[in-house]
């Protein structure tokens, strides 16, 4: 069979599959999950073997040591993966749940209950573990999944796989549950964005370049975001110890993420003795600071930022940092060159907090709090598939919820329209 | 300038409009509701005037008397127009609702407030009161909007934008919150559907035709339903009376639309009474049936429906009916042939009911009661601006609400993650 025909039958059965999953129990699934986490860690020894494949390769094809780091799955990693499986067992299941009910006047009742979305495409790169995280999630939740890992991580993402599968043949659940997609070709990839006969949803999850070349080719709706250019704003008047804890917090306690402070806005009024103290911190961490001109007039070592350092997403220890007016101008400023990610206000003024939540469109606005906190776990989601910056059917991040949709179920006694 | 670049500069307009709007108190949106009605009705000659052009084109292009039924405007049709539009007014705001709220254990207090989608653009074929009553609810929801309606009345729909337009300026709202597109040109909608930097989502309200070509074209995310094949399951034990009435309303009562009733599934144990009672009140209202083989042999003089009538949405007075096993059998033969739009069982069996409203994963259930109450004013959502049957952000039919997304806003004093 050929590679097109390979998988449109995976996806064919995903679909199959997914309607034996809308109807399972949240036992029937949180004792599969339970199970799962028991025969990874049973099976560490295949799959440390299965992942020595994975990691001789990338050390023959010059992978960086960290992308390397990334692959590695040993006791350690594979217990936090096991783990990982029984938290989400222990999640509330939303498929079922109503979320509200009315009557009407006819007499009429009215509800709306969550069901699962259906099949599931996750696309990403190297992390193995992805593959039974989203496993898991995309379980949890009712819906049928298709993972296609990165080819880096094959051998590991096909082993992990198989011993999810086994779990949900014992179960008696359709094993097309879950299903990695076993061919590393391009092709299959671009095969899989047409079927939107059989898949509902792509959730793609990496670098921006992977994520634009997914929402180019996709036929199927793609939830994403493509970068975070997170903004803290510090206001006149903002406690200077809370605002410079915050800020080495967004941008130093892990700068490779998306949710890092990016650019630093700070009120004029307050320019002159915060930007010294701040950037005393900052410099002390390794950030480099690129500066405004009335920055510069005030940090006079550093570099001149330029029109596109508005725009950028660092992901390293390096921060844009502009004086501003006034809250109109940070606002202004980040509705221009953000990203509609996260941005947080440090201040105390009781108004300016209210006008900032209230103006400012990202997916997450934060008062007196960094940006770090944009996460599933860290808000109280549960667990995090992903997060969106595109407004349709979720914003900012993403937990067992948003795999699900709902539909309307109505109780009635006979009754017509007129 | 080009169609290309004047609608490039109409959704760049919109995009600038919609961050104003977002930010506009419910009253001054009311209050230009209001304002937009009176002004129409004060205009009725001026839209007769215009309405008239188009009438006059569509007579002499031989039109159907339908399509130019549904072209007119004259005092009552402007009329219904205006008291649509202050009904919207008189809905409840979705924008700046937080629909939940919570405290992480760090102190976070942790909400999802809802924002507009920012700018959307509907595509509709020859009805000019669209133009109004989209206009309106996107208004009410925060949205800009870009209407794109039939070329037939592009005079009506130009002239009906002026006058909302014409209030916005009073208002001093930006005048590009509600844009008709002047152009009738195909690549004029093409192109609309290519500007995913300004434009959110689009909703196409027309024919299964339409919509597919706005699907293959679209680089935007496109809310929709292809079709409406729904179906009403007649248990055994049913009520005999109030299933053929509700099996008559959901077929007779306006066929032509898609929560008609278009199968009509019988359970075998019933079929032999059920279907020559019901056969007789539909025929008597001029419905043509179409059966399997079972319903045949008890209806012997009807026409044989083939594999594709399952599969069929007649919007007209054509129904076809099969004989099945049980509760099963009608649900798999809904899983087939369905379109995920509406369904409906007629019983006096609790435990099917329940199974019925689990198990039917369409977008809008009923347990006795017509599908014709798959509508957004029935349902009570106070407005619709279409229905949806794809399962991403709504499912079924919207209101103002889905029209919204939430943004997560949160109240810290200091936290930082660790």
């Amino acid at each position: 069979m050929n590679i097109k025909a390979r998988v449109a039958e995976i996806a064919k059965n995903a679909k199959k599959a997914a309607t034996a999953l809308a109807r399972l129990s949240s036992d029937a699934k949180d004792r599969a999950l339970l199970d799962m986490a028991e025969a990874l860690t049973r099976q560490t020894g295949l799959l440390m073997r299965e992942n020595a494949k994975d990691l001789e390769k990338a050390t023959q094809m010059g992978l960086s040591a960290a992308m390397i780091d990334r692959l590695v799955l040993n006791e350690s990693t594979i217990e936090g993966i096991a783990k990982g499986l029984k938290e989400v067992a222990g999640l509330p299941d939303p498929v079922g749940k109503v979320t509200s009910m009315w009557r009407r006047p006819n007499g009429l009742l009215v509800g709306r209950m969550r069901i699962p979305l259906g099949v599931i495409g996750i696309i990403y790169e190297s992390r193995p573990n992805v593959t039974a995280d989203a496993a898991a999630l995309c379980l949890k939740s009712g819906n049928a999944v298709i993972l296609r890992g990165g080819s880096e991580a094959i051998n590991s993402n096909i082993a992990i796989a198989k011993i999810l599968q086994s779990v949900l043949t014992k179960r008696a659940i359709p094993e097309e549950a879950i299903q990695v997609i076993p061919m590393t070709e391009r092709e299959a990839v671009r095969e899989m964005l047409q079927l939107e006969e059989y898949i509902d949803v792509i959730i793609p999850r990496g670098g921006e370049d992977l994520i634009r070349a997914v929402v180019n080719e996709s036929k199927i709706p793609v939830i994403k975001h493509y970068k975070g250019v997170c903004h803290i704003f510090v206001d006149v008047g903002a406690d200077f110890d809370m605002a410079v804890n915050i800020c080495m917090n967004a941008k130093t306690q892990r700068p490779g993420v998306c949710n890092a402070m990016e650019t630093l806005l700070v009120h004029q009024d307050i320019a002159g003795k915060f930007l010294p103290l701040a950037a005393s911190h900052l410099k002390g961490a390794g950030v480099v600071l690129r500066g405004c001109d009335r920055t510069r007039r005030i940090l006079k070592d550093i570099e001149q930022a330029k029109e596109e350092d508005w725009y950028q997403e660092y992901l390293d220890l390096v921060l844009s940092v502009r004086v501003v007016d006034d809250l109109d101008a940070a606002v202004a400023h980040i509705e221009k060159y953000g990203s509609l990610h996260t941005e947080s206000i440090v201040t105390n003024n009781y108004q300016n907090a209210q006008r900032f939540l209230n103006e400012v469109n990202s997916s997450t606005v934060l008062v007196n709090a960094s940006t770090r906190f944009s996460d599933g776990f860290e808000l109280g989601l549960g667990a995090e598939i992903g997060i969106s910056t595109t407004k349709l059917h979720a914003f900012g991040p993403m937990g067992l919820e948003e795999l699900t949709t709902t539909k309307f179920i109505i109780y009635g006694n006979g009754q017509v329209r007129t």
